[in-house]
């Protein structure tokens, strides 16, 4: 007998409709033998709605008050899933946040788990009952409820998982797994059997957006197997484990893309210490978000530090830059917005020389100039203009061989 | 500086304009000095919205489920109400039944409150803070959810009020105050400055619909007194307090009336101990709720007993009653609808004979037959048929001066 949590996100539980699927499911699941503790989410749309009755009170409500109005969208869902299971016969009982007990940091709005009471859940599984947790929420040990921002619904399921040395943690969601590529882009992209936690991670940060990388990140550090798979469509779906040594592993596992980037160089400052400190900083304190990072210095002392950020950021960015590089004795800035950064992914890597070589040749053969380079271990990212993103995608695609049928990666 | 609780009801919540309105009403109690608790109810409707949503799922929810998805309702006003006291620059934190800890039996739907820790909320108000509590909802001692039933936060306020020793329990409604009669039936009508607990008991009992009458009861056992007056319109609305023997007490206070009553007459019953008891005994297990009951035994022996039941629960009563007259040998069944109750409340009755004299003559005058009667040491009630209501309110609203501007229960 297996313990298995299972998370089921907004649109999987949308509807009275499917919220009456989720419940066969689950009920389907729990007949097969396995104890089973199910988290959830607020039906899809409801989160937003109560986040406009509460900005037409105040454009700016306090987050303490905010996290006891959005509460309230899971704890709907776990009564009426909770009702959807007694009405096919199965025995299950609902938990808030706070009555589950998952103590958080005061933070509201982005709270993190601190710890998670597993007794009560417990006592439910072995007596055969099904358990139903609120995602998202939980409490501080002062018994203010607390929210752990958007996606936190993952986090509480990998937590419950963890908590309760669960055998495997399923994500349903709208996709039926982890693909090699988008396959809005990738026609022939495949979905993956399984693929490593830090494969996955590098594809969440690249900007591959199935799970929420708090969850996987979480999931990584207690080994808590997680599989992505689809709550309208029937499949195993992606299982995301530790690596396998005993088995041969892909090159490349998949080609992820993360369009609307924008790199901002201020060039020729004097190389000295503290200088990428004396430009980042101010961007960090402004709470923009920097991906890329690089310097070159050239032979009469001088540096170039380019980085990118969101486009959205790009304007906000020069201003901020314009006096500092001015003190800095700069010789300009220049903004470059537009961008797409494109990457490679997979735990092969480490093991094989030469992916880097192959992908920028492949570009190079169909004219895509690259603007910045960055490397991880199982990773490489390069920035491109954004009307080659595609292209891009879909020619590395090819060249790692993910679009043949007999990949190892491959379903 | 007094501590007031403020109770307002689905109505006066019912959208944000008017959560905006409640808001600015807390702010100027609580600028006039006062420390400001406030039990909120879930905005008009939407309890029954959710009530709509779990009958989607299953025609009778299981009443744990039930309580954690109703709870909802309220927990999204007191965030609502909190932000609009933040929006005006008056600070205030909200509470759910389980953070305040308002401690119920297990009784799901409705449960009884059985103890109020109030340490938090007396930290919080006296910090300066009003205190927003949800209505309606506790938790048992196993932290599940609970709620009150129907009209539960008028108890919640109550018992907020008594746990704080609170100086006034004022209850906002779509009412300005409690009237000497129904001002639909009597233009004549008016509000009275104050009433005792025990008139207002006894015109809730007799169908006055003002206040539920669980939390008249909680207020007049831990005496705390009792506003009931309009979130809409400005006004000192009805003080309900203990008796003030040192005031000269209107005779009658208000005159007020029940329709859609029903009488039943077993006839013919031998009169022996056990008779009363064998006919309602199978009427109360059936939870059918017996209102009047008489009994008179005649000079041969054989008792006729009758009783008042709500006209929906007529041929139910009359059903149940068949086999159990036939076994006791009775003459028979007589079943009467359409019947309407009509009271008067008063303590000056107490000290003063001769009203149910004047309340008959008055009556029999405008040739209203009187069907039963039943008296309390301050109510004395009639039934009559239906029709006549309104003329006998009227009648008996004139008959004792409460028509008169000089009445002392006057405005």
């Amino acid at each position: 007998m297996s313990l298995i949590v299972e998370k089921y996100g907004g649109t999987s539980v949308a509807t009275i409709e499917r919220i009456k699927a989720v419940a066969r499911n689950v009920a389907e699941s729990a007949k097969q033998g396995n104890k089973i503790l199910v988290v959830v989410s607020a039906m899809s749309g409801e989160t937003n709605k109560l986040l406009a009755l509460a900005k037409q009170i105040h454009a700016k409500p306090v987050e303490r008050e905010l996290d006891v109005l959005l509460a309230t969208g899971e704890q709907v869902t776990i009564a009426l899933l909770t009702l959807a299971l007694h009405a096919i016969g199965t025995r299950a009982r609902s938990y808030t946040g706070s009555q589950i007990r998952i103590l958080t940091d005061p933070v509201h709005g982005k709270a993190r788990i601190m710890d998670i009471q597993s007794a009560r859940a417990r006592h439910d599984l072995e007596n055969g009952a099904v358990v139903v947790v609120a995602g998202f929420q939980g409490v501080d040990q002062d018994n203010n409820i607390t929210t752990l921002g958007r996606g936190g619904s993952d986090t509480t399921a990998v937590a419950m998982a963890a908590a309760l040395q669960a055998d495997e943690c399923r994500i349903y969601t709208d996709v039926d797994g982890v693909y090699t590529a988008d396959p809005r882009v990738v026609p022939e992209a495949k979905r993956l059997e399984r693929i490593t936690f830090e494969e996955m991670l590098e594809l969440s940060g690249a900007g591959a957006k199935v799970l929420q990388i708090r969850a996987v990140e979480f999931a990584s550090k207690y080994k808590i197997p997680l599989r992505v798979l689809s709550s309208f469509k029937f499949g195993a779906g992606t299982l995301i484990t530790d690596e396998d040594t005993t088995m041969e592993q892909p090159l490349i596992t998949g080609i992820t893309y993360h369009r609307d980037e924008a790199k901002v160089t201020v060039r020729g400052v004097p190389d000295k210490p503290g200088i990428a400190h004396s430009i980042l900083g101010p961007i960090s304190d402004a709470h923009i978000n920097v991906d890329m990072i690089v310097q070159n210095v050239s032979a009469d002392g001088l540096a170039d530090l380019t980085f990118t950020v969101s486009s959205d950021d790009l304007q906000k960015s020069e201003r901020i830059l314009a006096p500092i590089a001015a003190k800095l004795g700069a010789e300009g800035i220049v903004g470059d917005g537009n961008l797409a950064k494109v990457s490679v992914v997979g735990v092969g890597m480490r093991s094989h020389a030469g992916i880097a070589t192959a992908m920028f040749k492949a570009l190079a053969e169909k004219g895509i100039n690259i603007l910045m380079i960055s490397t991880s271990e199982i990773k490489i990212s390069v920035t491109i203009d954004m009307e080659y993103t595609e292209l891009a995608v879909r020619t590395l695609h090819k060249t790692f061989g993910l679009d043949d049928p007999a990949h190892p990666a491959a379903d």
